[in-house]
């Protein structure tokens, strides 16, 4: 089965979209199976991490944008913006697809564990993830 | 199924091979699925990237070069040559593994995707890639 | 099918699992599948790289803790001590999640891959994987 989502992204860092998933995987009703997420974009991304405590995402998104920063001399894609080409690099770092275990009609995440995407670009996007759900 | 895929990468970068990947699985004539693609190698990964402007690959190349240089004293790792443990560690932090659901025939690639193998190695390889394509 | 796997990880770095994940999949008696891990943990992940020749995994381990310290002022998430918060940038760095084709009743892995649990953690942590094993 498959489940579109569409996630509006208010600008960079990573937007908690566990719920949405987990209710489009429990429409499928699937006792046992795999769900898999695939988002349709190249500077926006998918990770699954700590849902607990908001200061880990701030990090995240901190590190990962000192890494790849806007104002390197090494861009020489730049037609779309200074935020353009840095959006591409962290995609590629994280993920485009995750795929996730289903047991009890539910997804196997631990107990700490949040889906995220993850926005790379500077202005609100609207986003879509694509689900597939097998059994 | 199971499709098999040669691909000869000429030298390091992003080299696209969605045309291919995309007839693997129309021979599938799977209407409604998901394909996941391995490569089976540690030197060489999968990315999914823009495919518009061939500047956003070739800056995705040299930054990830720039990260992970041939000449860093920290490799114990040299056995094959100066270019093998910087291919491990670009393939380690980008993808051995993409999965892309399909909705009528077809894979669901947004508008700008391409799927692409990530050559790290400097010689000439040839890359095989194994595709899964189930409903 | 379903299977679960709990890795006893003493410390950081690559902990072989290979053998532990076929063994998995052997029993589950799939002649031509789809085998996908999920590790159900923030700090520490999955990768598949060379087996050969322990450097090759030290050299990872190394370049990684360089890259993501845990004496970097830019931490705020800091409560579980020094080791957390590293530990999350490698995990969103390396993978959450990996599938691999079976042919023949076996991982379709390339010769010189094997497959690890990344631990990114100093202590000695008690980590749980899940397998979905399909058709």
């Amino acid at each position: 089965m498959i489940r579109k989502l569409t996630v509006s992204a208010p600008g960079p860092g990573l937007h908690e979209i566990t719920r949405e998933v987990a209710d489009a995987v429990a429409g499928c009703a699937v006792d046992e199976g795999l769900a898999t997420l695939f988002i349709r974009h190249t500077s926006a991304s998918l990770t699954i991490q700590e849902n607990a405590d908001p200061s880990a995402r701030r990090d995240l998104e901190s590190w990962l944008a000192r890494l790849v920063p806007e104002d390197d001399p090494l861009w020489t894609h730049t037609a779309e913006g200074p935020d353009d080409m840095p959006s591409h690099v962290r995609a590629a770092l994280t993920a485009t697809t995750l795929s996730i275990p289903i047991v009890d009609g539910r997804l196997t995440l631990g107990t700490w564990q949040g889906i995220f995407l993850w926005e790379h670009r500077r202005a609100r996007h609207s986003r879509q993830i694509v689900i597939h759900v097998g059994p």
